[in-house]
Parts: structure tokens; C-alpha cells; sequence
């Protein structure tokens, strides 16, 4: 046994495990560098929300807000596009953003039956906001997997006051992770999944943007963290999969560069690569949606303009491949972190989900020297 | 004048228009013959049901379910594809629809602000039907125009009380149109719009299909019916259109044909064509929607299978080009019929839209000798 | 020079019609006005070029090209975008266009067995262009109809040098239609089809610009010519169609408006719409294809540049919708003028196609009051 | 140094590294199990030709044929779908086999600026077959990767005799890999790259079927090989990767499993997820494509039939999900497999592209544990 295994078990026992992230390990993803918080909120003006609902026996769900920007986003829309990396989903909004190439609203990620209640309560927002006494159309995008095994999803327990408490208690700074929000019931690779986050800045002479982005994970495949066969080394996988690797996973990537919705979209269907790297699949099963917007202040969208040309500056397609990495490695950290944060839960009918058993994982990643 | 418009001028004190549809008056709309109702309805099994809400000066707004069979839909599924013909829409649905090939609901069409409300509506009547007890996931197909002008929208007024109404109320044999369910308050080339429908049956050594059609006419531009100029014989476009061509159609289209997924895309694909022979142009703001549905009873997809394989008889691409001609002629009937329908009705702020002025557009066709 | 060709020269002074395109008829379709020459050509620097073979008995084919501008195409890309109406065809070129929203070589339309040679001659002229000289990528956009039934098309006649003249004929001005260039063995509703081409012009006050449409025409359907059933009326139709629908449709829409890609490829769905107007059905074996550009000089994309960001105007959304209405009327009266202009012609195995009865069906316009 | 590092390092000098695979090292990825030849010629039926051109200091280039079954393919379709991964690329016969859902002719891989004469060697292959002698229509599939670096392609050096000799040379059994083929003078993650192939066979409960990959790698980002960091541990990236993750990779699936055309485009999708796990991005200037497939002999469509109906069994889509994980496994395995099997090469002008570092990247995968 070398010494830094050896340092690592004795040091185990005093850790606690839900507090760190992966990188806290020393184990880096890729070989770009997060941001301060290795978070979508690294993005500046980008907001975050969570209302998490655990009550009882069996309420296990929640809401989640991203916010681009902190104006009026019906006033003051932001380039957008949607991804479907596997359609099995109910999100909301993608045919008007692939429409008009803009994003009007909060992005929601909630339950599967929850969806049109944060549609509802999205609505209500845009309407009720100040300057939008005469708007009669919004495209509310509300994104979402499915946490009916532990949570009584039927009972639609989430309401349109926690839908609206999500937008209004979204801050920017570190983001919770793991068992909050849209991600309380969630379930990866079979373990105890939920929200996570990353982000990576590009060296200054490739642009010195930043990206960043949220998941919600409740997906599976056969795991493997940072290159290291997880599931295989677990023998969770025979002849098939122990566990369903039905689910879904909702992906948000958040930009400063300056993109248009076409870049965007080419951007948006990276994040499914950084879902490849940590063994997921995209089962049949899998509502698998990425949605990327640019916060870049100079490519906002006044929803109206005396001028019917608007003179944006946007990037050339040549300065989308480092955008793509940085995609590529804040979405795999991102569902590690998600998975590194999550805890153990029991939910409706008892049903029990185990937290990822970061010991073991450690150790593996240990001996295939993946900690610096 | 010749003497068959002096017949007409004769005859036309005695008409009770808003009784009588286009065909009605001579007009054939393309070459092929409609079904007994020459409604939707003419394919086997599918059922149409309203909810019409006109309440106080204004609330003109509504529900309209389509049921393509009479079973358990979720149990029983239909090959069904969703084409966007300009996506500024909020329809419900369409991601799943692409991916697994198949609808599992009701089509519900209603105003464009009452989308989620429909939607939750479905999903509670799905988890309440009888076989869905354990399901926890259910993609509600929900399309919609927006009523805003006639309509006060912003209040929200449909109930998930209505939308189940229009699904119990969903019958077959004739569809009443016009200012009826989502077509209350609807707007169609700067007339009052609504719903419509009409049906072609194929010949026998065609196949013999039917395709049904129904619309939710909400749209605009430079109005033509039977190929007659009415919007530039009425003068209603100088340099511009003296309304505004935006708005939206919801276009849905039946058949008892054997069709996979990929094929009732292409099938859908040719509403808009039969949309563009009325003079739509699909403006910027309009929602165009198609979705397309086989309700061959040998096509249903079984919820659950033992057996991971289905053979099904489908339709080889090239016997597609006669039901590609019915479903143009259907669409371009079925959103005449919708204008012929309509009544001039006023609404919210005292907003007045006039009917179709069905008594000059008949002598336009009679001119242009389009009444046999 | 056999005696089909003599009979035509003897006959050619007796004919009228055939100089005569549908508006010196006074037909006008649609409502906006075309440009000077009501052509492709009218958008400010496009230019079209045409090789015609009629060789022998059996070929009856040809090449033409059409240049956004006067430019190195390859160094100075246009923002351009393709619409699959239907795609049995043979287009080359489509997957980059889309991914980068650029053009960077001429335009080329041939026969459906000539593309290989097209793109061939595209990449040579490409590759020698001055500048290009380390240039190794070329991505050619050439569309194709097929020919087979008055041509030759498997002895695939169309040479390299035949593509690089019509590139280098390439003129502004007037546009020759009917049996030219692609468009020499086109059959269009079972009469001559071939190249017909169309423009109008937006009133300043929505924006002033100018939209160019040059079509190849070899579909079918139930033809109609401005509003007027003339396959009905001609009975052309019993219980199904006496002649083939199949066939396909080139559609290049040219604008000086500044557009980008996503905004193209609204446009470029508009041009099905015109098409649905004559009575064209995008019957299954069609393969209609629109490619629409943006010839706006201060769109042009630098295929090199130091600047990883461009700054560049664009059109907002809700300046489209005349856009749209011009595309689709400048596409429907390109498709007639392609009727007007070919006249009968023998070839392939004595196989004749009659031009347009441009008697009748002038009968029919006076009649129904079309010409003013 | 533990004792298995040792024993390979003793090892080493004895291995003739070109003569294997990486699986032949120990190296297993993924969960299941490959077919008799580990290749795409594992699904039954299935050949493949290459025809290698290596002339001179600057001729490095060369054609790979694909056939899905020894019959008529023009007139045995098979059922099949593209997904474009990213398309900055010149693959034909995207849209035909879209709109039809199936492919007709054998699949051809090459180099960019050769797409044109495969296509034509493939339409005069069809043309010439038996049965075929009134097809005036030939939809081809030809892909590419840009081997400019090595090869000087502006030459155009592959003749239609060499893509015909590449068909007629195709057969079952083992598949040469590496510098052979479309792959001779590619280049991956900056290494030699080249042709590789995989296969999976599912388990009999899951269906049993064989998913075969061939890939043409051409393409770039950060090499992990088996998850194991190898750019990083060769420092390859410092701020930004030393060598163009420009490039492409062709990617082309095959299996026995009977798939309509949509679960077929489900399943090409997968491909993309393959390569993010070998660390491709998908770079802007990458044209990732992938061709999927189904050589199932009951799926097989008939050019002509006078049943316009055709009963086929096909896969339910909860059973696609082990499919997709095959293919992300096969996919991943091929990838490899090309830089094992690709050697070093000196071309154009003296450009020189090293063979992967073998030994070295031995040692990191022994490191690492996981040569099992």
C-alpha cells in the first residue's frame, strides 16, 4: 500500500463527506479550471433557488430556479436553444425557443407531474412582473426528471407558492448541492442523486469565458467517476444492470460569451458528452435536456424596439471548441458533485436510496492515482 | 350579371349562414371526396368534445379534446408525430411525441395562458383511469392558440374541470365549429375564427383511408378562399396588412391508415400547405402546430409487452403521396369551414370581430364561378 | 438537326406565349410588387448563369448557377440556410450549411445522376480561385431534379466544364426561364416544367428589401394558377392523377435583408408554402429542397479573421413576417413563370411533354376575372 | 513498482504492438462482451473492403467500403438513419435516407475532397447491377475525414476504380484497422489515426442481438483511453491542446436487431457518446457523423412491391436501451482500437504523425488497474 492510500484511510473517519465536493479530493475533472465557486453562479449576474420539500413519509421533491439575469426577463430576453439528447421528458418551452432563439422566463426544473403547476406559477411571475401589465403570452421553460420512487410524485405536492419562493430565493454565490431542490427524490446510477454544479473559465486568449452549469440528475448507465469503473469494480452489473437506468437528467449551461442560438445549440448538445464520461447511456427511458443560454449583457433581446435591426456582437464558430470543452468537463463534475453531495434517503413506502459509498470510491480513485 | 348570381341574390335572404359550410354552397375544395361528416370524426372511433366558456364581457375562451380510439389511451398507445410549422407556441408535448413515436392522452387545444392548466387536467385523468394506477409519468399533448383579444386571457378562466368536460363530453358523428370550445375567441385572417373541420376519403385503389382534420384557426394573412383574392378584392391590404397577421393554427389530422411515426411527420408537414392555400404565411408570431396520429386499431402500442417485438403493418413511403393529397385538401377545407362557422362576436373591452362577410365572399366565388 | 428541333424553329415565330411570362398577362399574385426585372437578379448583386445541353434525340439536360455575389465566396461566406420539404433528393451540402450557417460557393442545380460532377467542378473551381490556394475543404451546395423521363440522365452528360461555365455565364439582369439550364428536361404538373424566377420588393416602411426566388420545377400535384383549378377544369384528375406527382422542387431564395441562419431557415420553410399554392402536394417521391442566403454585404462572414467576434446587424423576429409573405408570393410566381416560359419538347425515347395550354388556361384566368 | 507493472515491463520488448488490440492487452471497456472478431463484420452479413493509397512522398489516402448485406441493395433496402454529431463535414445522402428511413446503396468512406467520385462510382456500382437497368435514381452515403495534413488532397488521387475495387474487394471476417482504408491518413488526438472496429453481443435475455461499430478517426480534444488521463499525464494541454482538435469521425453502426428507422436514430446518437468517452469534443471544425444501420434480414424493404404494405417487426423502445449501451461501448472500443492499430507516417510534404506512444500509454493503463 503506498503512503498517499495509507494518509487517505487514516484521515477517512474525520471527514465529512457531504460537505466536500470531488475537487476537494484533489481529484480534477478535465484540464480547465473552475471558477470561484466551480458553480453555474460563477456566471456573473446568474442566480440560483432552491425550495426543497421533504415531508412526512413519502414528500421527497422540490423546485430548483435559474436565473439569467436579475431584470425583467420578459422585457429583457436572452439568446437561447434547447437540446434533446433523449426525449423521454415533459420540459417545457423548447419548440417557442428554438423558434425565436430566446429564453423570456426563469428556467424551473422540478417533478415529471409538477411541470405545469411551475408553469402556472411562471406565468403568474412574468405577468405580475412591473412593465408586463399588457403581455398575454410567456413560454414558460420548466425542466424536470422523475422522483417517483421515492417521492409520491401522484400526490403533486409541490405548489405554485414554492415554485415562486425558488425564483425569489435565487442568489448568486455557492450553490446547495445534492438532496435540494429539484434534485430532494432524484436517483443516479442507482445512488442518491440530485443537483450539482461546476464551471470552468477559458484561458484568457481563447476568450476568458466562463461557463457554467447545473444539473439535476436522475439518470443511469454504468458508472464511472473521473475514468474509474465504478460499477464494474462495485459489480453492479452482470448480464444486465442491477439497478434501472431509467430516469432523466436536466442540464442548464449558462454562458458569458457572447453566443447566438445556433452557436448555443451546438453548445447545448456537448453537455450530453460530459454525461457519456461519467457512464451514463441515455437509457429509452431517460428524459435527457440540455438547455444553454448567454448572459452576455450586450446580446440581451429588448421584447420590444423601435429599431427593427439589432446590431449584436456573437462569436465565430472557430471560438466555439474551447466553449465545447469547458461544456464537456463542468458537465461531468457537475453530476459527480451532484453525486458527492447526495445523502442516503428514505422515501415513500420505504423505499430507500443509498448515498454513492464515497469511501469506496475513494479508494479507487486513490489506487488509479486520480487524486493529486 | 349572369343569371346564376342573380339566383344567388335571390336565394341569399333565405340562407341561414352560420347553418351552412363551404361545400354547402357548391365550393369543393380539391379533387377528393369527404366522409359522411366530413369532420374528423369520419375516422373510425376518433371523438371531439367542447367546452364553451362565454361568460360576462369578457371571458370567450374554451376546450376542445380529440380521443383518436375509446380505450385507455396510456394503455393503449397511437403512433403520433408532431410537425412545427412556426414554433411561437406553447404546445405541450412534442418533445416525447418525437422520441418514443406516440401519443398517450387526449389531444386537449385550449388558450395559449390555460396550456398547464389542461395539462394538469390530463395528467389527473390519466392517473385516475382505471389500469394507470401504478403509472407516475404521462406526456399530455396540449396545443393552443391565444383568445388575448377577445378574451381576457390574463385571467386564466378554463378549470381542470372544463378540460375533463371536453374529454366526457368527446363524441363521435358531427363536430359543431366555429365559436365553439378553443375556437371562442379565436381570430382568423382579421375575422372571427374558430374551430373547423373536414375529412377526404381516399379511393379504394388508394387504400381507401380516411383523413380526418381538425383546426383552431387563429392566424393570419392575405385571406384566399377557393383560390378567390377575398382579402385584396375587400381591400383589406394597402402596403400593409391593415391587421395583423399573427396568431396561430392548430392543425390536428387523423387517419385509420397504417402509418409509422417517420410517415405522419411527413404527413403533417403538408397541413401547412393546405394552411398556405387559405393565404396563411405563418407569420413571425404565429404558433403553427401539426400533430399527426394513426388510429389504425393494428397499430397500437401496448403500454407494457412481454414480447419486446411488434410486428405491425405499415404503410411502404411511397403509397404516402395520396394521403399527403387528403390531408392538404382537408386542412384547406377545414379552416374555411371554421370561418363560414364563426359568428361575429364582441368580447373583453368591448372588442367587436366581425364574421366572415359570407354574403360578398359568395358572390366573389360565384364570379369566379367556384360555386358549381 | 433533327426534325423535332426544325418543326420547333418553324414553329417558334408563330408562338406569343412564349415571351410572355404570367404578370405581362396581367396576373398578379399576391399582394407586394416585384423588383425590375421580377427576378432573382433584382437582389442587388446576385447573378445567374445557365448551360443548357439539348444534344441528339436524348439529352436534355443542363446546369445553373447561382452567386450570391461577385466575391470570393469561399473568403467572404454568406449566412444561408436549407429547408427540407421533402427529401428524396440528392442536395449536397446540407449538414454544413446548417451546422456553420454559412455558404461558401455557388449555388449549382443540375440532373439528380450529375451531382458527384457538380460538386466536383464546385471544389476545383473553389480550390483555384485566387486566395484559396491552401484552401482543403470545401463544402458544395448543389440541388438536383431529375430529368430521367425526357433525358438521358444514366448517360450523365453534364460535364465539369459545363458546371464552370454556367458559374462563369453567370450575368446580372434578366433571368432566361423555362427549357434552360436545369431546368431543360423539367416536367412541372405534367406539362414542360423548368427555371422560372420571381421578386418583390418590401415597402420602405418594413424595411424596403428585396427577396429573389429562381426555381427548378419538376413536381406535380393538382396544378392551380393563381387560385384558378386548372387541372380540374382541364380534367387532368379522375380518381387520381392521370400523370406522376413525383418529381422534385429547387427553391433558391436570395435577400439583401440581414439575416441570419436561424431566421433563413424561416424564410426558406415560406417557399413550401408558395409551392402548396400552385397545387403542388411534396408528393413522396419529391424532393424539395430551399436554400435561402442573405447577400446582405455587411452580413458576409470573413473566412479568416483576427477578431473572434463579429459584430453584425440582424433582422429581429418580428421584422420577418413580410419577409415571409414575399417569399411565399415570389415563389408561387416563379413556379408559373417556369410554366409559361417551357415549351413542349421531345426527347428520351420520343418521350414529349406539351408545354402549358397557355390558351386555355388563359380562358380560365379571364374567366374567373384574374386578369386585370 | 508493484509486482504486475514489473511483469509488463519485462514484457514489453517482446510485443509486436501493431499487431494488437487494446482488449488483446487486457484492457476491457466497458461490460459486454464482443463478438467473434470483435468487428462490425460480427453482424451477420456485414463486409467491408479497404483500398489503401500510398504513393510516393504525398499520396496518403484511400476508400472504405461498408455493405450491410451480399444482395441488391438498391433493391433489398435496408432500414437506416444519420445523426449528425457536428456538421462541419460533406457527408452525402443525408436527407434521402432521413425522409425514407432507409439506405440503398453500400457505404462509403473517404477523404473530403473525394465524396464526389465515390458518389459517382457508387451511382454507376447501382446503375450497373443486375435488376437495375431502369433506375434513373441512386441515393449514395459517402463520408469523409480531411487527411490534408498527411495527403495531399487537393490532388484528388482516389479514382472511381478504387472505391468500385473497394466494394468488390469487401468481405466478412476480421477487419483491417489502423493506416488502411479512408483512414490511411488520418489523424487522432494529434496521434496517427485511422480505421478501427468493435462489436458488441448482447445477452440472450436482453435479446441477443450483435451491435457492430467501424469508425474513421480523424478528430481531437483531451485522449483518455480506458478513463485513464492520458493527454494530461503526457502534458499535451497546457493552456490550450498543442496540437487542432479539428478533424472529423465517421462513425458507421450496424446490428441484426430489428430497428426502424426511428429507434435507428436513437441509436446513432449513442455513437456521439462513444467518442466523448475516448475525450473527443467535437470540435468546430469536427464533421462527426454517424450511420446506423439495421441488417436485419425480416426489416429488409423492397424497392418495388405490389403490396403497398409491409408487415415488419420491430424492437419496442424500452428495448432499445441495452442497444444504446452496446453502441456507446462498441463505439468507445473502436476509437481505440484505430490508434492502437494506426502506425506512424511520414507524408505531405515531410509531415510526420507519430503512432500512439504505446509503451507509455501501457504503463499509465497498468498504473491505473486496468489491465485486468
Amino acid at each position: 500500500m503506498n503512503r498517499s492510500v495509507l494518509t487517505l484511510l487514516i484521515l477517512l473517519p474525520l471527514l465529512s463527506f457531504s460537505q466536500k465536493r470531488i475537487r476537494d479530493y484533489g481529484v480534477g475533472i478535465g484540464v480547465l479550471r473552475p471558477g470561484q465557486y466551480n458553480a453555474i453562479t460563477d456566471v456573473p449576474g446568474v442566480r440560483v433557488g432552491h425550495v426543497t420539500l421533504i415531508k412526512g413519509d413519502s414528500i421527497r421533491t422540490g423546485v430548483t430556479a435559474i436565473l439569467p439575469h436579475s431584470g425583467n426577463l420578459f422585457q429583457e430576453k436572452v439568446p437561447a436553444a434547447i437540446h434533446v439528447g433523449n426525449g423521454f421528458g415533459k420540459l417545457a418551452g423548447s419548440t417557442q425557443v428554438k423558434e425565436l432563439g430566446n429564453l423570456e422566463t426563469p428556467i424551473i426544473l422540478t417533478n415529471t407531474l409538477s411541470v405545469p403547476t411551475a408553469v402556472n406559477a411562471v406565468i403568474g411571475y412574468t405577468l405580475h412582473q412591473k412593465g408586463n401589465e399588457t403581455v398575454r403570452s410567456v413560454n414558460a421553460v420548466v425542466g424536470e426528471t422523475n422522483d417517483g420512487y421515492l417521492n409520491d410524485i401522484r400526490g403533486r405536492h409541490v405548489s405554485e407558492t414554492d415554485v415562486l419562493q425558488a425564483i425569489s430565493k435565487a442568489k448568486t454565490g455557492a450553490v446547495p448541492e445534492g438532496n435540494v431542490g429539484a434534485g430532494t427524490g432524484a436517483i443516479c446510477f442507482g445512488f442518491k442523486g440530485g443537483i450539482g454544479t461546476s464551471s470552468r473559465i477559458l484561458p484568457k486568449k481563447l476568450g476568458g469565458y466562463t461557463i457554467g452549469v447545473l444539473v439535476q440528475t436522475n439518470f443511469g448507465g454504468v458508472l464511472q467517476i473521473a475514468g474509474v469503473d465504478v460499477d464494474k469494480q462495485l459489480d453492479r452489473y452482470s448480464e444486465t444492470l442491477k439497478y434501472s437506468a431509467d430516469g432523466s437528467c436536466m442540464m442548464v449551461v449558462l454562458t458569458d460569451a457572447p453566443l447566438d442560438a445556433r452557436n448555443l445549440e451546438r453548445l447545448a448538445k456537448r453537455a450530453m458528452m460530459g454525461l457519456a464520461k461519467t457512464g451514463g447511456i441515455a437509457s429509452n427511458g431517460s428524459g435527457d435536456y440540455v438547455i444553454a443560454v448567454s448572459a452576455a449583457e450586450e446580446c440581451r433581446i429588448p421584447y420590444e424596439s423601435e429599431n427593427p435591426i439589432q446590431t449584436v456582437p456573437t462569436l465565430r464558430n472557430e471560438a466555439m471548441t474551447p466553449l465545447f470543452l469547458a461544456t464537456i468537463e463542468a458537465t461531468e463534475e457537475a453530476i459527480l458533485n451532484s453525486l458527492f453531495a447526495a445523502e442516503t434517503m428514505i422515501g415513500r413506502d420505504g423505499h430507500t436510496i443509498e448515498a454513492l459509498p464515497k469511501k469506496k470510491v475513494l479508494e479507487m480513485l486513490q489506487a488509479a492515482h486520480k487524486m493529486d
